[in-house]
């Protein structure tokens, strides 16, 4: 699709970014599969919490980046949602608090999760690569790479649904950050999907939108794939968290719910 | 070693900068071995040569925005070596085009190398961290980032002899990226191992400098780990090169030495 000459339609463009989840989402990396289905050691299980929460911690720092290149108002009122719904309104609140809550559960001291000093690096540099792509490229790719979250509410039931079937040590309560996300997700990516749409209006701008979510998607893709190799395929990298020698999140070290 | 407090004498720093590499540099990564005793299948060979063009072409521009950071024309000189072995003193000259001439050998067209269209995202996200960090951390970190060339001149020569008895379609011809490297690679090491231990006089300076070669080995090896997932264990993620249906890298579409 990137080397498209063609103008679509806006209707057209949202059936072309919508193709993009259907082909490249993360739902369908063989280790969501296995986390929803039980099929996932509680070292996976952890180590996926441990290092998404370096993914989460930089969405609001992602959101900020954004929000600072908005020269309209009412944009980024709009945008100032999402700082709201991961940093919260007050102590105690908001989504990354919510993912501690997991961790927490999982048996990780916050201050090893809040430090990074344990996650992947393959982890860190995709979590890095987001944040400077919004931060590097133009707006209204920064606006469209946000658009897997048109695809999150799907990916998230699926990850509810199972992981409350199939470990004992997760519950609705350590799961608390995904009960918020699917309403929150649909407004943010009902306004980012409009923005693409008004704003991509030429085919080479058009081109750069889809060409952004595919971007995220291996963003995501990237994440899972890390995991795969260091927990499932147990290729653990030097430095990173070690289910086997770590201290951290050994069993029944911390209460799991 | 980063939540040291205790200062090292300049002799000690560099032990310990070994120390780093002795202990996650990445010929210690399962596909090194791979790669050198013949283990590696064709295709695993073809995308590592795909896959690192990606990083040796960012190499002069990492090393511009170092040399861009630099506020001494003798330390700038010096640097600038960088930039002339990588890109050359005339048309196909230097290690970019010798690194050309091996995927040229693999059955690649250079037009779809140098478009890096079908590289691991976890390749690019590693070398991007590479570049970012070179634009964005202090110059000490910076310039101690390079110094895994202490520890290139072995893993090149168990690779350039390992390749060049286990695989037929490769010779010294088409490693002649190899051939310079040592010679160069040690030039550029001695002056940075100087130059980091010259600048980081005080432990919070010698934490930052082998803390910044640890991420610079972390760089290489989570490359490697990308590369053993996709083509090793066969997870190639979607929009990359796929050894079973590209036309690029065909066996006998291009002639292999």
């Amino acid at each position: 699709m990137t080397g498209q000459q063609v103008l679509l339609t806006p209707d057209e463009l949202e059936a072309a970014l919508h193709a993009v989840g259907a082909a490249r989402y993360h739902n369908l990396h063989p280790f969501h599969a296995r986390l929803h289905s039980g099929k996932a050691r509680r070292s996976e299980v952890q180590a996926w919490a441990l290092n998404r929460y370096c993914y989460q911690s930089m969405i609001p720092i992602k959101d900020a980046t954004v929000l600072a290149r908005m020269d309209d108002a009412a944009v980024r009122r709009e945008w100032r949602h999402r700082l709201e719904d991961h940093d919260g309104l007050a102590p105690g609140d908001g989504g990354i608090e919510r993912w501690l809550k997991l961790t927490d559960s999982l048996g990780f001291s916050r201050s090893y999760v809040m430090s990074t000093a344990g996650i992947l690096p393959g982890t860190r540099f995709a979590v890095e690569a987001y944040v400077h792509f919004c931060a590097e490229k133009t707006l209204l790719e920064a606006v469209a790479s946000s658009l897997t979250e048109l695809f999150s509410p799907k990916i998230i039931s699926e990850r509810v649904s199972g992981m409350l079937a199939h470990y004992d040590y997760v519950s609705r309560d350590t799961l608390a950050y995904f009960s918020a996300r699917p309403t929150q997700a649909r407004r943010d990516s009902d306004f980012a999907l409009a923005y693409v749409k008004a704003h991509a209006t030429t085919p080479g701008t058009q081109a750069l939108a889809i060409r952004a979510l595919e971007f995220k998607c291996d963003v995501l893709w990237a994440q899972l794939d890390a995991l795969w190799g260091a927990y499932v395929d147990g290729h653990v990298p030097p430095g990173v968290w070690d289910p086997a020698s770590s201290p951290e999140g050994a069993m029944g070290s911390r209460g799991a719910s």
